[in-house]
């Protein structure tokens, strides 16, 4: 396929590059500063920067947008494509409606975390695909998986029921990670010291049943002389002593009804 | 070093074969329980199961407190052992003071999580060690690094604010992947496809940096239209709905300080 990417930030850095490897034509990398684009372009193999949105004789046949949610809509309203092309957007959040002012419109979502700094292995990556009809449906699924194993037809309802959850487990995960990291830092502790913790925590709950059948702590365990000893602990910090509250008494609620 | 195990449960199980297979002696497992003892002792080259906990004609120098952080003070009164012996707990929270009608005292603290049913390395596994004199010290830091590469001198108060992070980023970690895994059950979509992006989060906030400077999602780029259709999902479950509202206000909190 002839592809466009519009936008250059880090999930177009990383999809742009693996769509040419597979043998796909990125033919022009948007952006509104030129810089971006150019930088994109360096990358792939026969691509040229613009910082123009009209496309309407571009060779490109499926259009890729792949910027800030917030800057969807707007965009959208200025775009000119060839006639028949496919649009699609990577966010996990917005609906494909958000397209329908053009025909064959979908969703291309990665669900992965990009930085340009860091390699990963799209063939990982989970793909969530979604079209407006069954035409571009098997074009953009044939896309995904030229690049990566797994691929999903997922539904715009079913995609941000995706991205609450991935918010509470990546998100939000990695808040507590940094109160732990603040924590031992205030006390000159290595945080490294916690690492293979985690990382067994982590297998544990990834290894297949409800999370909640491997809960440990003093929280499920209902210690509760541990647990006022930690709020003591923490009542130099209210936030953080109202999420370790919060979350405690969710883990016993959970633990009642499991 | 002779050594007796009290207590059977998950934290014995894998430090006795370790020490067992450094080539010490595990001459004694006590539970409460015979068939818990006598589980272990099978496991174990020499020792035998007990159910007493009269300890003075021992030939064991070195005793392991390896039960439930509640029954540790109670089960130390009822306690015999020869004159001169160690006595270590491996408990998280408590101080070492709770050993101190003993001479010679210590904790021998694995930071890692255990269960009977699965295999771990524990070389990699960080041990905590603290000692009531330098004597014990040595002989208690000899014993760790004969099974861990990760070796550290830490004081009972360092430990129990090590156990403070060690709760937000482990036990507060699973109960949100628990979250998680019950939004996406709920609506039929599988939790295994959020696992490349729970790893990479791990990965991200693991590689050296405050975990708050690789912060994503809505509430840190302040997506209020994401965070309000969140919420308006989340409005059936109104403890997931206040542990989204929390989490993510502090996040805003934290990332305006950084």
């Amino acid at each position: 396929m002839n592809i466009t990417f519009i936008g250059a930030g880090n999930v177009a850095w990383h999809l742009a590059q693996a769509l040419d490897s597979a043998g796909h034509t990125v033919q022009q990398v948007y952006s509104r500063r030129l810089q971006s684009a150019v930088q994109l372009a360096d990358q792939l193999y026969n691509a040229e920067p613009t910082q123009s949105l009209d496309f309407s004789r571009s060779k490109a046949n499926v259009f890729f947008i792949a910027v800030p949610d917030q800057a969807i809509a707007s965009l959208v309203t200025r775009l000119q494509l060839p006639v028949h092309a496919i649009l699609v957007h990577t966010s996990g959040t917005l609906p494909i409606e958000l397209l329908s002012a053009f025909e064959n419109t979908g969703v291309f979502y990665p669900l992965q975390t990009f930085s340009k700094a860091k390699a990963l292995q799209m063939q990982q990556v989970p793909f969530c695909i979604e079209a407006s009809n069954p035409e571009t449906e098997e074009v953009l699924v044939s896309l995904a998986q030229d690049i990566s194993r797994t691929v999903y037809l997922v539904s715009s309802a079913e995609r941000k029921v995706l991205h609450v959850a991935a918010v509470f487990a990546c998100n939000f995960t990695n808040h507590l990670l940094s109160i732990a990291y603040q924590i031992t830092l205030q006390e000159n502790l290595e945080f490294s010291l916690l690492e293979p913790l985690i990382r067994e925590t982590i297998n544990k709950a990834l290894a297949g049943e409800n999370p909640a059948s491997v809960q440990t702590g003093p929280a499920v365990r209902n210690d509760t002389s541990t647990m006022q000893s930690h709020l003591d602990y923490l009542s130099r910090s209210p936030a953080e002593k109202e999420i370790y509250q919060l979350i405690s008494q969710n883990i016993q609620k959970v633990s009642r009804e499991l």
